[in-house]
């Protein structure tokens, strides 16, 4: 509607014999129907017709001290095929003119039915052996949020964060009440032990063993999130996680956190983090980087790499982030030595790395 | 040290026999020696003599919809005589040269012991009828946090908090596990029912029927809070709450979110807040005012206006926060009708008030 007025040969037709006002006029009710139309609405409606608006997801499996020397052909290869395949769900939403919101969830998913993650099934081990997740969410364009944590048997917790941000007036449920409204909800559970893999099984051993030697667990923060911007102009950002290997006292780190590690805002960006929760709660690290955007007129790339290299860094805080910007540009700093990341430009291309040389 | 150097006549004598450049080296180290002995150290180490240093504090007891009407004389008496004391605790500390976050928990603490305020002993009830308490605290010069979300039993869950940030790598510990926590650190626990008031029980009944006969209980903010700054020229800022009358599915408001219900920055301010969490928590509001300041360059009136009067109000988020700089400056404003309140300034004057209007 907005090109036939502006740039069609009609309108410069009618141009010639209509007073200027009268076209501003109609312009600006051509403009306002327009915004009207892609100001969102619910978030599972489509669109009826693709738009020209540039589209992107970014996700991440995590960050930490990734080195090729520790991971076997096969595990990378399965790694690098999860990412590409999480990637793919959440951008094959957008394309059909999807939300950003149903697009992260979708990635998120996932990767945490992928038990190379440290989310749903395959999530690490709390010092009881059990395990006991978080997730949160976020919308840009109406700064909704859901959040659970220290929740167990749940499937896809991501799916919890969204039931409470849909259908709850709370922002945040813990423990067996946040169990209570998923089941309320509908959602799958599976029994306690089709989560644990083998694999976090050693992990808890190795660190139970770790910290009798050394007094502390090594952390492990392989935490998975997504990011997108769907073709209404609609930023979303969520995070998934079972915490730290041999976590005790019902610790909760920041990916349930909203500020901390998720945070989403049409006004500047979206961003999902990883890492050593307790600094990214400190330094409000998913907030701060919209912060910088909105208060600071930074650039994402700029405002990104000034938290994640330049405040985590001198406070001594490693991971790292993924956010995207309402142009669809993407920026994954992190300052440890790799991060299971993917993402799909606005020109459609896709990209899967783990380490910081790819 | 300094003003020998720089002002007394000894130092002009000097002057006219040293060239400049030495006078300049040896203000600077004077200045670096001053510098290190005043950045901080041990929070409850004391100083040895009084410093020229402001000190100030800031107290709330929650705001809400607070009017003289649904006051009894007694009622008002009690609170306001409570918030003095709480107010002249904290200031104790200051004055003899203890640390701002020493003078917060002792603010604090009084605050929980006084049956008024929802927090402690006098919190509101669960739909259970039971007490689960949040809290948290935050240091100004190291960013360290600490806190612990719907605890029962613990008589001061800003002790718990301080635990936490103390001695605990963690910064958030929920439910058993942070009581578990408290109980290894010698903390003093009472039986439930020792926290349940009448008023309490009966504004549960109250909010019980509401709730079946609109959908929905009102919500009540009697959350207490501190920020003070001290002669040392830190800040500090810690919150307590029992949530809201009548929650379930174990919902976490702003109050122990570092970032939504507290934050503390010697870089920018000290922030408390008491209000509806869920909006607190999206719009990240004690961070918020302090980015306004270290990011948008605003003063800390300007700041705390523009997130409590503009973004909250905006949103529809009734509250209001108490916060302070490193002049000793101190904002307190609400967008409800009333907010229990009290200030010592750094001339030493104390305002206590309620209402709007005082």
């Amino acid at each position: 509607m907005i090109p036939a007025l502006l740039s069609d040969r009609p309108a410069h037709r009618v141009r010639r014999r209509w007073p200027a006002w009268v076209l501003l006029a109609l312009s600006s009710l051509a403009l306002l129907a327009w915004a009207d139309d892609s100001s969102g609405g619910p978030s599972r409606q489509p669109i009826e017709s693709p738009i020209e608006s540039p589209i992107a997801i970014a996700i991440h499996g995590g960050a930490g001290t990734i080195s090729r020397d520790a991971m076997t052909v096969e595990r990378e290869a399965r790694i690098r095929a999860a990412l590409t395949e999480a990637a793919r769900a959440g951008h094959a939403v957008l394309t059909e003119g999807g939300a950003a919101l149903d697009a992260v969830t979708a990635a998120i998913t996932v990767l945490e039915d992928a038990p190379e993650f440290n989310a749903g099934r395959g999530a690490v081990l709390t010092s009881e052996g059990r395990v006991e997740m978080d997730a949160s969410l976020m919308t840009g364009h109406d700064l909704q949020a859901g959040a659970v944590a220290s929740v167990r048997g749940i499937r896809h917790p991501i799916l919890a964060a969204r039931a409470v941000l849909d259908d709850s007036p709370h922002v945040m449920l813990t423990g067996r009440g946040a169990e209570s409204w998923a089941r309320d909800a509908g959602l799958e559970f599976m029994d306690e032990d089709w989560f644990v893999t083998p694999f976090r099984a050693e992990q808890l051993e190795r660190a139970r063993s770790r910290e009798a030697a050394v007094g502390h667990a090594a952390p492990w923060y392989s935490t998975v999130g997504a990011v997108a911007l769907d073709a209404h102009g609609n930023l979303a950002a969520g995070t998934s996680t079972g915490g730290m290997t041999n976590k005790r006292f019902g610790r909760v780190g920041d990916s349930p956190i909203i500020g901390a590690g998720t945070y989403a805002d049409n006004a500047s960006c979206a961003v999902s983090a990883t890492g050593h929760g307790e600094f990214f709660i400190r330094h409000v690290v998913a907030y701060r980087i919209c912060a910088g955007m909105a208060l600071g007129g930074q650039t994402l790339t700029d405002s990104a790499e000034a938290v994640v290299n330049g405040v985590l860094v001198e406070a001594g805080g490693d991971g790292g982030v993924i956010a995207i910007d309402g142009a669809g540009r993407i920026a994954m700093p992190f300052n440890t030595p790799g991060m299971y990341r993917a993402r799909i430009d606005t020109d459609g291309t896709l990209h899967v790395a783990i380490y910081g040389d790819e």
